[in-house]
């Protein structure tokens, strides 16, 4: 079973992650976890942080001539800022010795983890929070959850992901999604997120692209921020993964609970899901054929019924908050002097769509693979690949 | 820590329950237990088996004179239906011996897991699936929670659910809602159920309530289903449950996970969900304010930010699929023949919304006062009461 | 994954059980479950108890004509002590009202988890601490793991366990025991229990079983109590089941948990165990052979090299404290009073070795049923014994 | 929860370390853990490595000014070897490449995880087996455990070790052991392992430390290899640890997967542990006293009843396997050839006991501290040392 641990602080001397439970002969090069690093700091709407930090997952274990051994795989990522000559985070950060003059952080910014994260574990300075509550860490949850992503592909399972929606501007409805997506994904889905790469906000309509960049431009100006909806399918899976019998078996919710545990979003959906609230049975449930095997004659259940994967592609929608920093103020209150304030104007992102999307592809592949371990059992690749391929379903 | 395993098929003798982890001194009751079992049975649009069947979980350990004794709480619940005169189920459902003339279900009904279900467990009769996959299974589920819900409600955590959406009749916006239900919740949110239990689609809007009922009967003319969603609101909780460190214990993760392993859900969302990838940044957060102590002066965020409890109440909704079993059919193939065919003419619900929200408030329970005992720990009542009262955040 | 819970109480209504993650199609019966159960029950050195007792575990649900379907399993329990007519157990252990007129028991007793029981649990009764920590709980544990005992079963892997020691009187040493049970476990390890079962104290010697039951007699004049020793041998195992590459995989840890964790048991070891600490490398170690596949000279690393097994029998010892209930009493305090007193007289058994054997053969099955499911993978007995088939090592 | 992943090769660039579910607030530092890294890496006994191989965990996270911050503790250890000039190990290791000239391992040897490990992860190749079997891992697990370590300890909960036997040298009797160890133990039982550490093979007797030092040098003549057993005492833990009612909760079961999971074990047992099983249960059992609070006049059950802790001194002994590489040769066969043939003489220590200790006194403490947790709770030290000072029992 695949177990990932990351750590690390976003202006720490690095981040490190251990992917537990890979198993053996499973092809694994930097190379390949660098193309979803690269990804994952690219888009439109960053701020200036990106131009100096260009992420590397260093394997430190785990992986012999190019293939894994079945033994933990350890990655360090060094933060490039850490090191800076004008930079004081060796000084702010230091593990040993007295604060000293380091100042500590008593506003805490609505909308992120400050206020709750100072309660919870008796701070008295916000530093510790933002440093690991930071959306930093997902650069080494990609990298960690890369291995699964592998491990997937090398069976034929490919995931891909595309902004459906930034702000008020999106898709009119799930068709015309699928109008565009389920062709691209016919061949798997990667291609999905190789054409939606094209666009810097990752969606996949030049016009939509074009507005959402307007958008930005427009929202940035007025010195606020923009969240959205990302879209993600997964193809080549097999029927049955998951299981209707126990609740916590049941896949969808397994997936819910990795795209939501990831930074800013605030809620998930398969398939047609709110939708599907909203619409009468006829137009949501996917009629059965059979055409030498069986099959479905749409996908509005987003590849899942009963907790179990139904063999058509599986879609996953994410909703993402605006991010919390913008340039105007919100009001909030000092920790120290419990006095009202402004919060303090800070460079940011003005949305992190197109590279949330990156870390939703990620976050559920291990879920997935975990699924494929469950039902095909097995400890090296030439196992596992004999018994997916002899599969009858 | 509040574990769980039910069992139990729909047409089997009885369901059983076990709930493992429960602190001693706890005051449980099965006529605590059966009142949101009889909640759970109750709500418009329900077919006709609601009559013969009233469910009632009979403890079967762990309490003594009334409370709990730390040891796994069992229950047992009689499926009323198993020995009436008339019915054949032991025979069809028969533990031992051949199956001789039972019939085999051959034909899938597209939204259920009769397909999936067959091919995962390798089975030539849809029975089995139909069986355990059927919402009976949440009213052991709702007894199991109802220890957790207990657990909670002694240090004043309540929990309430209504209805807000049925197919296409709903309230118009987050405002609208917050207006109706935030007055019911600040004296603890069982108010909320308890008003919303007053109407038999568990809306607190009377014209709401009226509509929907109007669109179930007009649906059930129709032939076809409905879904709708829902919203559970949780008050009384302290800040800091959850964390941000690890995603696995982010507890908006976790609170998705509950809500997506229940029956026919195709999406949750904590606090303004969706819309708020739809909106602005100033639109969406919540300022921090300081009067004796912090809080925010909206609750957008649902209670939640950084994968913690704010202190705020927490606010989740659910999105549930419009039922399968329709009466007008939709095609599907037989598994035997592979013939098209229509699904077969089933007495059935037209929309489970109302029924629904009894197990969502349910299965959030354990999730909530597991976090509860790994902020405060401890083995009985009054070592927890002592200490989360005592607390400071 | 196989996992369990048991519920119930020693004197309460019935104990209960369910078994989650079983594969379907496994063929299960109430008939097999029955044996391990009234093995379970018997052996020499028994209290009374054990005439008016028999124990039937109830198959609940997860069974269908003979079969499992993947569904859990439950399994009641009757107690037939508590509604017997003489009885006060409806009365002493009510779930509901007061306590009335029944007695709290406040002397605890030395090596039972009286004592500390009512410390963690805040009690001012021992009764629910007796009621959960009995030995009892095991009837219901025998019950859950012969479920995995079935399923290991149907790929010829088989569990057998015998007692090689009882006080004082036992084998001389460790190739002693090997001379009498490794001919036997030749065609699998059933015959090894089928063999102890002829002997009430379930040993393979005859002459060490006289010198046992004397020992038995002996001690329960004098008013003291026995523990002992037990063996249990599994053959049918493939190699490679657990893993060196992360603690918590380790099978040997796996076992010694799942051993440890019965009532009563002070030390386990794995083949030679503490001998091996005892002596040199050239006595310990097994030299490897290869005829037409890898195999080892000798078995004294007991099946287990590396945290994995290697294809030889897996052999296990665990170590059972005399029974704390003795005649002669001990000295301790009133939980009230405060004051010294002797323990009461109570009716017991003075050795329950013959019968804890059972429980370990039962409690070990689990663990390997899981080392299968992760190495072969599958939902259904067909794929999963085509699979163990096809295995290569 | 502390919860841990260690990575690493034995000759690869570094080993990895993650700690997660640290409360914040502990008092860290790399030289705590480096005391213990040095205690771990000395020995009578030892070949050759020690002298360039001196470990130390570098701190990547989850620590600022000398005190955790609840954020996963990340540790990274070079291995000096690996960049050694007239090393190969970056060759013969390389991760990514084709392997070139590097030669295959085809010898497995007796008592090693080689041969299975080839076997389970389908490799020509032993190398990789044996870069992670290797106790070389055990550096970074005694550094991962040593922060749940330093937690226990800023509760005044101790662990010290000691070694009691090596081969045929030991301790007659418990009693002897009791004699020596306990007295020490009053203070808290650090004082054991600064006492022991005295020693070159960690024995609190002077003359048995010169028995054993003579039996391995006698040993290490003859080209064998020697085991042993040890014992860790913890003192300071509060009555209540563990539960009775449900197997998975009982301490000593995790205790004994925490031990037997560790690399060469083959046997582990509390307090009496087997001799319990040889004796009368009024040798066994300890009686209760009371003077002000409840004790036992004795702790023959070694601190624990009933899958509790109970107050007294948790008393843990280990049987460690002789080392299997020796330099006196013991057959084997080919990987590829099958041919029979002698191991290969390989520069090794003779008796790995002393340093065994320190790993065992390491890997007890996460489970220690879980249970600490479950029962106290809490994010920070102030919360838990309040909670945890106040405690009753």
């Amino acid at each position: 079973m695949f177990r990932y641990f990351t750590a690390g602080e976003s202006h720490g001397p690095s981040l490190t992650g251990i992917v537990e439970g890979t198993p053996a002969g499973l092809e694994l090069s930097e190379g390949f976890i660098e193309q979803h690093l690269v990804r994952r700091q690219k888009g439109y709407g960053r701020g200036g942080r990106m131009a100096f930090e260009k992420d590397k997952a260093i394997i430190q274990s785990g992986v012999r001539f190019g293939k894994t051994t079945g033994a933990p795989v350890a990655f360090s990522m060094v933060n490039r800022a850490f090191e800076k000559d004008d930079s004081n985070w060796p000084k702010v950060m230091a593990k040993e010795g007295e604060r000293g003059d380091v100042e500590k952080i008593t506003l805490p910014r609505p909308g992120h983890a400050d206020l709750v994260g100072v309660q919870k574990y008796d701070f008295d300075d916000i530093r510790p929070v933002i440093e690991r509550s930071s959306a930093r860490e997902t650069a080494m949850r990609v990298a960690c959850c890369s291995v699964a992503r592998a491990f997937l592909k090398e069976l034929g399972i490919e995931i891909g992901g595309h902004v459906i929606q930034i702000g008020s501007i999106g898709y009119s409805d799930w068709d015309d999604v699928r109008a565009i997506a389920d062709p691209l994904a016919e061949n798997g889905s990667e291609s999905i997120y190789k054409e939606a790469d094209k666009s810097d906000v990752r969606c996949l309509n030049s016009d939509l692209s074009h507005q959402m960049r307007e958008e930005i431009k427009h929202r940035r100006k007025e010195g606020t921020s923009l969240g959205g909806i990302y879209e993600i399918v997964v193809t080549g899976l097999p029927a049955g993964l998951g299981s209707y019998v126990h609740w916590d078996r049941k896949i969808d919710g397994q997936i819910a609970q990795a795209i939501v545990s990831t930074q800013a979003m605030k809620g998930v959906e398969i398939g047609l899901g709110f939708e599907a609230a909203r619409s009468r049975g006829h137009e949501v449930h996917d009629e059965i054929v059979y055409k030498n095997h069986f099959s479905r004659r749409t996908n509005r259940a987003g590849g899942i019924e009963g907790g179990m994967t139904t063999g058509m592609p599986v879609i996953i929608r994410g909703a993402m908050k605006p991010i919390p920093t913008m340039i105007k103020p919100l009001k909030t209150a000092d920790l120290e002097t419990k006095k009202e304030q402004d919060t303090r104007y800070e460079r940011s992102d003005v949305c992190a769509l197109p590279r949330a999307v990156v870390v939703a592809e990620s976050v559920i592949a291990p879920v997935l693979a975990n699924a494929i371990l469950e039902k095909f059992g097995g400890d090296s690749m030439n196992e596992i690949r004999t018994r997916f391929q002899n599969r009858t379903s």
